[in-house]
């Protein structure tokens, strides 16, 4: 069964911020990941598309990676969102991420055809930096374990 | 200039290892990273596709981590292969690997529209396992740093 996220967060970033091909709902080409809220968890779902492959039979681990890194500055976002009082849905712009680091641990061969979800707990480190450990499962197995810092993005990152 | 790797460890892959989405020749949805020697130094090239943004006019972070996952898996690839007496071109089906963790510093954004290159050094830290330490530079500037353990390939990774 195709689970999906209600309210993303990634459904109310501005639109000059919604073009990443991980996670931009203006990307037409993108992955559309989208991250809300289970609790005080963070969930992201995707099905791999079939040219996603690692051999075949698996999934590329380079999705692995890209799906944690979205997961991990929308995990950012909807934390400091609700920090600052809001939920999305709420029609306030939530802040938008950028990654500082990314690390992945590939604990086992992801089989392909089924939806990942990737669960995030998030922890503030300093007030603009946070960092979500991420797990990401496989027909309720666990595949592969992230970990992300997120910092704000900086102004000097939008070109007008 | 459109720079080009000559001998590529990716084009000696066997068949049923050249399915990768970063890295398989034979998947064309892909991206076809392809990973070749340069002296001792290992080097991959890619040029990112327009929908390839974190932000416009920005590279983003999930393809940069891909470009380091099979340039990493690529580089432990022809390391061990030439350890074994071998380079590519000469016929020999090389040893494949799989990524037992990748992690990535992203150092500054990345500017769209121009050739990446990464540059890795090999190291064997055991028979079966490598790591490679990747520099990613756009326009001459390092943009990502990232280091990659990689396990020669289980055969339980292949399902016939």
């Amino acid at each position: 069964m195709e689970e999906k996220i209600i309210k993303a967060i990634q459904d109310e970033y501005p639109d000059d911020f919604a073009w990443c091909y991980g996670c931009g709902r203006l990307n037409d080409a993108g992955h559309h990941f989208r991250t809300g809220w289970e609790e005080d968890k963070t969930v992201t779902f995707y099905i791999p598309k079939p040219e996603h492959t690692a051999l075949p039979g698996f999934v590329y681990g380079g999705l692995i990676a890209s799906l944690i890194d979205c997961h991990g500055t929308g995990s950012a976002s909807l934390a400091l969102h609700r920090k600052n009082g809001f939920e999305p849905g709420e029609g306030e712009d939530p802040p938008r991420f950028v990654t500082a680091s990314l690390n992945v641990e590939f604990l086992k061969p992801t089989p392909h055809g089924v939806q990942l979800k990737a669960i995030g707990k998030v922890e503030e480190i300093h007030p603009k930096k946070f960092k979500v450990v991420a797990e990401v499962f496989a027909n309720d197995s666990l595949c592969a374990r992230g970990e992300v810092v997120a910092v704000v993005m900086p102004s000097s990152f939008l070109r007008k």
